[in-house]
């Protein structure tokens, strides 16, 4: 089957008070996705409506746009984190022993409901939203939806796929430390998490109490801005409620991490795909480099610190009767907050008060913040194998945020090799959330990103891009070992004008060797391969010393997978940079 | 000696300003004051400004006013509570092993003397403001100003004293639990606290610091205002600084508590005071009965729950090292704190956002409340006999303002028969500082309160007003019983319409019995005396059954001790009501 096309929560309402489609007709095609979908990955969901069910409330909106209202969701599919109560859906929390029925719906899902919005379902989570991963859960992996090999991002990993495989409008996340904005950035989708109070959390199970947010996913920046203006109020049932308030912000002078303290796991991808954003805000505001150390430390205070025991108040009772119940990660996460004192709860309070101060004082030089959602990315067996470690990496520019009393908008930032997403997070005082969507629509309109791949409805094959510069290359004598390997083709090119080309001394057949020399470098002419990662990896088992396989830089910047040589390669060996390339010297024999 | 009138300090900057006088006047007076003073409470001071050192800032006060600068407190004396900095003193926080010397002075002292004042000294206080009864400190134990035998309130208790005696113009207290309210009531002061985050509490040693207030005590709502100007604005070296903010109210609407929840702590005079004092707001306003159990509630937290670990933080490294140098009461009080988990605190977190929206939502019926200050006072005597219980009672109606993040204002409401004061406290929302010195001052000049008695600078002798009714009449049998004990006649008077008289069967010499009988009485002439509590204790010894000493209610509706029976004196007995008075019945023969 073919992957399927996102829907738009504002096209489809307008549509259905217009008259041009209905309801029924939407939740139809909504039953055929999600049954189509399902083939692929089930464990997106934890429950969903019968089709007579959605039928049924599809009609129930129908006749209301038929009885005159014009209703600013009218028959939009959402899927609901099951985090969060939906009246006629067990809430789980993704913990079957925590599981409970509730008797209303969620302050947020009435007003959605109330707005003509069709509720499709529950879906999957890192369990308490504890995770920004979404490995954990015992109701499955939800994976990328374009890279079924890759995590989807958590804790709102179901949310963020249905979105991003069609099968909703937009769908309700949570967001404690970044599980609103992490999914977003790995499904290229827009992750809006609003001022805390700003949605109510009534119904909500807590993760962080003082600190959780609903949060909405869509694929369209005016999605997001529609859903809260539904949503968006004051609700005197929520303690943590606020009343409404809107500050305007201008993007004049955009904050990011101070170069030297910006931190990529490794991935220089994302590194690339972070200051190619950059550059695109430059282009119509001042880029200010701030220090992030102040943003760090509130960070490390919430899994570092006293805040982890507020993790533990939320599930205290499951933890004492049955701690069995609990995901063996989760537990190992919360249960340390049982032996924190208040003491230590209360320095702590102090610390993130003065360091609310010191970010306060930054909205003194800068409007906005521009930082990538996630340095990295990781796949689903790698964060099996290091599950505390890598999730904490994915938290890196994310943590902060709620602690120290921030809106933010997740936005796309690029398309990774492997198909998954890059993200930025544009991020601003309290109150500026409806500036923000406007400005993330500004910085989409201008980036002129290219789409979201294809869906992986199959699992996708990992490939690697890698440059030959010698005998690899095309008709050259070892060029075999790319053929034999199914190796394509990608393009010919240049490196970045910053290596030297040596012919090496008595090696057979002749081989050159490309080295590194900065600003002494000229560029040489490469060819680019793909290949996937099983055939790589045995073409790099047969590279001989003094070669090896590194990373080269290319002329458009880009990074690739790459032919380098150890010192050793060049004693002896001629100096032929100024030919340009291999081939040259070939034929000067 | 006579008792020192107070000053003024508006009266002194205009005084000073306008050249009719001079700071080093004042200065040389304020240098009389408190050495003569010491003669009878030295321990109001931990520490105060040689003579010398106060001339020399006088002098550079006239010499800035001499240079044209027309300075808001020119002149004006001002102590200092022992827990805020002040360069050039230690801050013992009356823990001698806590002292420090400060590198700087608060941000609130800083703006006091660049305003033109002179700190006179460090005021004592209930350790580590720990206290709302002024008899927690190795320093010494300040009395209240106006009775000797009576606690002075705390833990504020040598700034409300200082201002009271005369001593100063103004005194900085601090206020977490009641503190800058509680002896502002007792010694007949306006007692200022405002919302959290208007005065910065940089530089304050911290009680419970996520609540703490710096505060003011004045003789005048004037002078509050007049501090409160020089004070209040942003700091941006106070994490819980805020900015500036002025919320208008009108006392349209004032809450008191329902009756039912009125405690007394068995004090009618307290309750006569406050029902007066509510029927003079009612003039002007429409009283309004609340529920006050969430704020009751709330005030649990703080001593019951774990904002007690908030000051175990305060004062834990102390606590490990050096345990016995804290009082034996702070300590019980503050060493539970330990014991408590981070999860119970945050579970009291969200309990106290609950409460705090409630409180919220109260707004919507009343403008303000108008509580009593204390339900009671003690004898410093009775204090220290019970210093958790008794003290836990002075906090009854202050302990949840803060907590819930309310603005107050204490002010004098009447003047007990012992010489010390009672007070009304003005409560409204964050913000409403301004609004409620204004209603304050209003209040006052409706309520034509008498003055303040005289200081008592030699310890009042305490006396008790016994109302006759029979055989003790002036030139009755027994009267002599009252002569002979020095009694003074205070004033002829009926009871309240609510007795009946009974001349008794068998009684030598021939003797009524005073039976209350609701609405079914009527008003009996008698006499009151005056006597101090040692004779009156002689005096009630010899009352023979079935008479007994009880409480009387007069015709003016307060109470004084006096001659009740019991049951068994009316059998047999004539009803003698009819002739309204024992006189009467003696006259008919």
């Amino acid at each position: 089957m073919t992957a399927l096309d996102r829907l738009s929560a504002g096209a489809i309402a307008a549509a259905v008070n217009a008259g041009e489609t209905s309801a029924l007709t939407v939740a139809e095609e909504t039953i055929a996705r999600a049954a189509a979908y399902d083939r692929v990955q089930p464990q997106v969901w934890i429950s969903r409506a019968s089709p007579d069910d959605l039928r049924a409330a599809a009609r129930a909106v129908d006749a209301r746009v038929a009885a005159g209202e014009s209703l600013p969701l009218a028959g939009v599919p959402f899927a609901v984190k099951d985090n969060i109560d939906v009246a006629g859906f067990e809430t789980t929390a993704a913990c079957p022993a925590f599981a409970y029925q509730p008797d209303a719906s969620a302050n947020v899902v009435e007003r959605l409901l109330a707005a003509g919005a069709l509720c499709v379902g529950k879906t999957n989570l890192d369990q308490f939203a504890t995770g920004l991963n979404g490995t954990r859960s015992p109701y499955g992996i939800p994976r990328n939806a374009y890279n079924l090999g890759y995590v989807s991002g958590g804790s709102s990993s179901g949310s963020a796929v249905a979105v991003a495989a069609g099968l909703v409008g937009f769908a309700l996340g949570t967001d404690t430390a970044g599980s609103g904005r992490v999914p977003a950035a790995f499904n290229h989708l827009i992750g809006f998490k609003p001022s805390k109070g700003r949605w109510s959390t009534s119904g909500l199970v807590p993760a962080c109490r003082s600190i959780d947010c609903i949060t909405v996913f869509t694929g369209e920046t005016g999605d997001a801005a529609l859903v809260d203006g539904v949503i968006a109020g004051f609700d005197a049932g929520d303690p943590f409620s606020k009343p409404l308030a809107d500050r305007p912000v201008q993007a004049r002078r955009i904050g990011v991490p101070r170069r030297d303290q910006r931190v990529w796991f490794g991935d220089g991808e994302a590194e690339f795909l972070y200051d190619r954003a950059v550059e695109r805000l430059a282009a119509t505001a001042e880029i200010v480099e701030i220090d992030i150390a102040p943003l760090l430390e509130a960070a490390q205070l919430l899994y570092g610190g006293p805040w982890v025991a507020e993790r533990t108040a939320a599930v205290a009772d499951l933890l004492a009767s049955n701690p069995d119940a609990i995901d063996a990660t989760v537990r190992a996460v919360i249960e340390p907050g049982l032996g924190i004192g208040a003491v230590a709860l209360w320095n702590g309070i102090y610390r993130m008060a003065a360091l609310k101060r010191e970010a306060d004082l930054m909205w003194e030089g800068v409007d906005l913040l521009a930082f990538p959602t996630t340095g990295t990315t990781y796949r689903v067996r790698e964060m099996l194998a290091a599950p505390v470690a890598l999730n904490s990496n994915l938290g890196f520019y994310t943590n902060f945020v709620n602690l120290l009393d921030m809106a933010a908008i997740a936005v796309p930032a690029g398309v990774r090799a492997n198909g998954t997403g890059f993200g930025i997070t544009l991020i601003g005082p309290a109150d500026t959330d409806r500036a923000l969507i406007g400005i993330a629509e500004n910085y989409l309109g201008a980036a002129d990103l290219p789409p979201p791949p294809s869906l992986d409805m199959e699992g996708r094959v990992q490939t690697v891009k890698l440059a030959v510069v010698g005998a690899h290359l095309k008709d050259m004598p070892l060029h075999w070992q790319l053929t034999s390997r199914d190796a394509v083709f990608v393009e010919a090119t240049e490196t970045a004008p910053a290596y030297r080309l040596y012919a090496m001394a008595d090696s057979v057949p002749p081989k050159p060797a490309l080295i590194h020399s900065g600003d002494n470098g000229a560029a040489i002419k490469v060819e680019v391969y793909e290949l996937d990662v099983a055939a790589f990896g045995s073409f790099v088992v047969d590279v001989p010393a003094p070669l090896a396989i590194g990373t080269v830089t290319l002329a458009d910047g880009t990074s690739v997978k790459g032919f380098v040589a150890e010192p050793r390669a060049i004693v002896g060996a001629e100096d032929i940079t100024a030919l340009g390339s291999w081939r040259a010297f070939v034929a000067r024999g």
